[in-house]
């Protein structure tokens, strides 16, 4: 039995980190719920009891073994080196330590072997990076992926509760003939996509954006090939839960896609859902709620000798965020 | 003053056409609007005046001098010959001749000079390729584009007028908690996207769906150039109006981000829509109603020494479709 803190635990993650401790009989022994100060009086059911939430602060973990942390990446930077001071593993699920070359950045079914050289701190990745190489892992060690081209159609959930309650009551509003007024978004995302992610601050000088540089470069790290060459236009679109991203890659030898859709059929958390006659294919709708990463629309490129075409849909607050960490927690 | 019939005048497409010959003041001497037997008795305004509505048959064309056509591509199969022979010029916006050889496929601002070889039928392309080649034509001709990988955002009025009132009452009955029984979208299209367009019978034996295909042989055929090679993912977005579109070319010479959004800038109906600075790129919501193919977020592909990632947005019942067609018949 393990003593667990969840750092940021009334937020959109934290909660589906609780949800996730309880789905996988994660052996919890004491639970510790840590969020700002705004939060304490308020408490979060575990396992069927009201656990209060406490006031985060460096003094919050003595005892505490394992920390899950979703509070933001200015927070963990304080809290995560004062966590692993006091004797406790971080399985961080900001972007404050990810690119840190001694930190681990794991995907369990892609690079678990990693785990064991952290310091103190694993990274958990970016939400739509870690669906993608699940799905690229796969075709990699089979075929040599030397590209990718990826689009995203990323669910809100992605930027915290308060921005799926924006989408829900601007979208509302809007019905009724109704203007609102946004705190989360730059514009309207109810009947609307928008190119930028994340809401604010989101471009680097070479015109990327921060969640495109992510898929840059922490592909590259997860899967331990710097070759893989990578590049990313993310795009918020108005879904509460689940990711879905439009991935072209090419590979250094020929997969046929029947050949990929086996490949993919045993990899382990990939589910294919791919039968045109059936018009079966990934959906977000689906995919929420689901731990499992979904890809469909497997076709061989015609526009490259070697390349493939996929679709590949996951919940962004499941695999792409607790249920990773969680994973992570369990291989410790 | 020329004498023009707009078949399909109920539709999405055919009241934009009527909202498109107005604001483009075409010299209309007689106006006649055909549709489908169920809609005679309704009246369409048009310049200030109630139209009726007549029944489409092949006795509708006598003395009409220009058809534009956009009632569905098995209608415009046995019409537009009946228009043809009749001795009118049918601009279609249907699918139905697309393809043909004798049939050009004009985007004017590509290739004008391609109306005249016209034996009676014009065929205005798919909306998604059109706003495409609009980008691709002067990056093209400054640098000679080699590769496309495209993926598409696609509003649902793409689906004609019963999808749009479709998403509004399934997000509606959906935010109200309640169930909503679909008549046009495979799935729920409120607070999801979906990779597949066309609605029904929509893949191919090579895994492309119809849509697909057509942004990859259409682009070739209007920019008149077959060694273009394009892979597309086209996808339902819950958006009204406005496609927008992920597109990542190839060229043989290099073009820097600053060179293309020179070029782009002096392109004829598109405008530059670019500044990070200033959180300005394309959105649906703004292109919504306007001519203009609007493009953004350009940047250098740091995955490929010779790359561009572009955001293209316009209003796929505008440029997409009504205002491509008014245009050719303005060039006629």
């Amino acid at each position: 039995m393990k003593s667990v803190a969840v750092m940021g635990a009334t937020g959109a993650v934290g909660l589906e980190m609780l949800r996730t401790l309880e789905r996988r009989n994660f052996p919890v022994g004491k639970i510790k719920l840590l969020a700002s100060k705004r939060s304490v009086g308020r408490t979060l059911e575990f396992r069927g009891e009201q656990v209060p939430v406490e006031e985060l602060t460096e003094h919050s973990f003595g005892g505490v073994e394992i920390v899950l942390a979703s509070a933001g990446a200015s927070v963990s930077k304080v809290f995560a080196p004062a966590a692993v001071k006091a004797g406790a593993v971080v399985v961080d699920n900001t972007s404050a330590f990810r690119m840190e070359p001694d930190v681990p950045l794991v995907v369990p079914e892609v690079n678990a072997h990693k785990i064991k050289e952290h310091h103190g701190i694993i990274a958990n990745p970016n939400c739509s990076t870690i669906q993608m190489v699940m799905v690229l892992k796969p075709l990699h060690d089979a075929a040599r992926i030397k590209r990718v081209v990826v689009s995203t159609y990323q669910a809100v959930s992605g930027a915290g509760m308060k921005a799926m309650d924006e989408l829900e009551k601007e979208t509302a509003a809007l019905l009724r003939g109704e203007t609102y007024t946004r705190s989360i978004f730059p514009y309207q995302i109810a009947f609307n996509v928008i190119p930028q992610i994340p809401q604010s601050n989101a471009f680097g000088p070479n015109g990327y954006s921060t969640e495109e540089m992510k898929m840059v470069n922490e592909t590259k790290k997860i899967m331990g090939d710097d070759s893989i060459r990578v590049t990313a236009t993310t795009v918020r679109v108005p879904v509460f839960r689940g990711h879905s991203e439009a991935v072209n890659i090419e590979t250094e030898r020929k997969l046929t896609a029947d050949a990929a859709r086996r490949l993919l059929s045993k990899a382990p958390g990939v589910v294919v859902q791919d039968d045109l006659s059936q018009q079966l294919y990934p959906l977000a709708i689906h995919a929420a709620g689901k731990f499992e990463t979904f890809v469909g629309r497997i076709r061989e490129d015609i526009s490259q000798p070697n390349g493939l075409d996929l679709w590949v849909v996951s919940d962004n607050l499941l695999k792409g965020a607790a249920l990773n960490a969680v994973q992570i927690a369990e291989l410790l």
